[in-house]
């Protein structure tokens, strides 16, 4: 209440710059650009962005620690992201970081270690279309949806999904192709909040529909921290009766 | 170990006696007897049936007593299952009888008892192709199948199914007409295991499939009562130090 | 945001009415009124009151379509509530509305016909020290309180709590005397969200103390309804492609 | 049904061959001794052990494959087991291979690289009587306990225990000095079941008792590898209508 979500959009940022790549003209102004523009819509939230092939891919001591939620777009290169960064926002994600994993995110180093899987799944470019159901209907991330989105062309994801069972499954996507999906899922790890959500290949304008961009925006409400006890650890006193 | 596990298949046997219905030449012997006929391939299984028109619905305290686990179809007539009878399946339950409900008894009083919600969802009767995805294919119930269970036609359901969040959710449908749907789902209640298992409509040989089968009877092994605890309840002593 | 949160704080009101009950003394504005007071605090919530011996419970039509969280105390007098007023808000979970049931409302009719079962648990008045620690400091209910809560003497509960693993579990309390107990559960039910929470016997000032205050607050603003999607049931059209 | 459970027990076993410390004494033949006797008993399993001196800490490649469930006690020496043998060790679990992780086995590097989590908790070494509570009568863990297991005395774990909250949790322990905690946790990873058992401390004969026996050969046939599917991944065909 009254005070702002200080949300950090992350992304890879490498196929928009690429001249002859698809995303290029689709997302001019990156993925994370037209993931902070839907975002920037909400007046409490303050969006940054980070990417990369910034010093410390973006992710420096200072900005982590100033950051309420942290979304994860990265497809090509997760094996360039620094080790030693993973494990300051995997920390961070403990402490109460809320992160919101989009799409090929999925194998993000941050997302596997996290989950303990491999998080692999079934994947085809070309011609599916995607629907992607609500099997929640009371859960935040829901608000001011219909009763399933429509995603017309996208890639297709497809099960087995190599994640955990979600704590609590969101969006079931319909492909035309014959497969289904767990687009929807949300974890806690630590005191920290994790929404896995599916669409957004970069060879589609995803992350401009105003359905993911709501979904989105309610996810990072969802995840943003709340101030619950902060634990302690390690040898302890019995307590006095 | 040893010793046989008990299973009663209850059908409410209707459909397949009215002579002008699908159902009359699919299953001749009722859908009871094609479940049956499927279980008693286990030589472990001991199987017998019942129905609803017969005394108590076929469920006598002797026969409640005396089964470890129940599988319930119904579809037409679930308002003509008495009320003490379903009271009594549900207690059963609760002591740890396994319940297989199948198909349309997600509207069986006694699914709706135990979930505390209305158990709706969408349907159509018509042109869909079916297929199962295993989603936990680690999950027993899984035992011998491949990837998927394709079904062929079959009636659609579709979500939103207004059902607790499964404890563990092993299937989900796909149907050629755009929806998806959770169509295997287990639930403790008490000491009882429940699965919920979708496919099965009167119109289409389902339970003569191998793989349907074969859930079955993996889901009345899943089933089975433990011998854990019986919990006491009421007033109580501390404990001695 | 901006809109308040209309929350009805329904209590039994009978044992703060009788004269010589140790409860007269504790709540002479009776359990509801020491649980109305602590939620008035907060700006944006509008709350009122309902007891068992006012017009249809006082919870008409109106008051129900009128309340987003509704706050549940009973404990001698569960049988007299009438079961088509706990159709009726059963109704109004599963649209959405909130519900917090406390205590001895373990064994409420609207929260066993929720759950699906007993609701059944041991008991003991007398010398015990209750303590409740949080195990998922994530969670929002936790918002503002330590790693425990020290209740000091309190009644006991003990497992087996017959009641479905919880969704989220996020209190397990203590009990000097030898036991554990499960008492702060949450749960999804339709479109509506339900928390369990242990503490209050009419026999301790508990709905005084601060820490419970602000779980019951927190509860409040967890099971305020979303804007998610209104389902559809019944027979559907295929979606066009 | 007929085939042998094939499970290695897995030990540290430097507490045991230190001749001043009490597992000296409690535990002549190590606890990994005293765990495959307990495990021995039962004609259909086959039982080894392996330990951390042994080359390649007697997880080779041959023991691994030919492993249907793992058994895992350390504590002083997780930091030595080395880290490509616990990739291995991973790597079988998501596979399928049961992983029955004990007590201070909770900090070990295979525990929290399958958690995704700190895993940390409270302790204390002293006087404390603990009792396992059976918050899941109808879980075949169970089968054969009573309410709960009097452990007597024991070390003390305390809450937080930073896991994932547990997809089953089967056990609670209530311990003299104030403290809970969640002893018994299920969980499933790729397609490999993993239990967490609390009690066993080096320096108490744990390991004898007949109720940790019979938990710990329930917990190894429940986390016995079914034969489910083996998922496929990558890029794939769409399904013929």
């Amino acid at each position: 209440m009254g005070r702002s979500v200080r949300v950090t959009v992350w992304n890879e940022y490498r196929h928009e710059r690429s001249e002859h790549h698809p995303a290029c003209k689709i997302y001019p102004e990156g993925i994370h650009g037209a993931i902070a523009k839907g975002l920037r819509v909400e007046s409490d939230f303050e969006v940054r962005t980070a990417t990369l092939d910034e010093p410390e891919h973006g992710l420096t001591d200072e900005v982590l620690a100033n950051t309420d939620v942290l979304t994860w777009w990265g497809h090509a290169a997760h094996g360039e992201v620094r080790d030693e960064i993973v494990a300051k926002v995997h920390q961070r994600v403990l402490e109460g970081m809320g992160l919101i994993v989009l799409h090929s995110g999925h194998f993000a180093k941050i997302f596997r270690s996290l989950m303990g899987t491999t998080c692999d799944l079934k994947w085809r470019e070309g011609n599916d279309h995607e629907r992607l159901w609500v099997v929640e209907p009371g859960h935040p991330i829901t608000c001011g949806l219909g009763e399933y989105i429509d995603m017309g062309p996208e890639e297709m994801y497809g099960e087995r999904f190599d994640i955990p069972a979600p704590e609590t499954l969101v969006f079931v996507s319909w492909f035309s192709g014959g497969e289904i999906f767990r687009s929807g899922c949300c974890y806690t790890r630590g005191r920290g909040k994790i929404f896995y959500f599916r669409p957004g290949h970069e060879t589609y304008p995803t992350y401009y529909n105003d359905d993911v961009r709501r979904v989105i925006t309610n996810a990072v409400r969802w995840a943003n921290p709340t101030n619950g006890p902060v634990p302690t650890f390690g040898n302890t006193q019995p307590l006095e009766k």
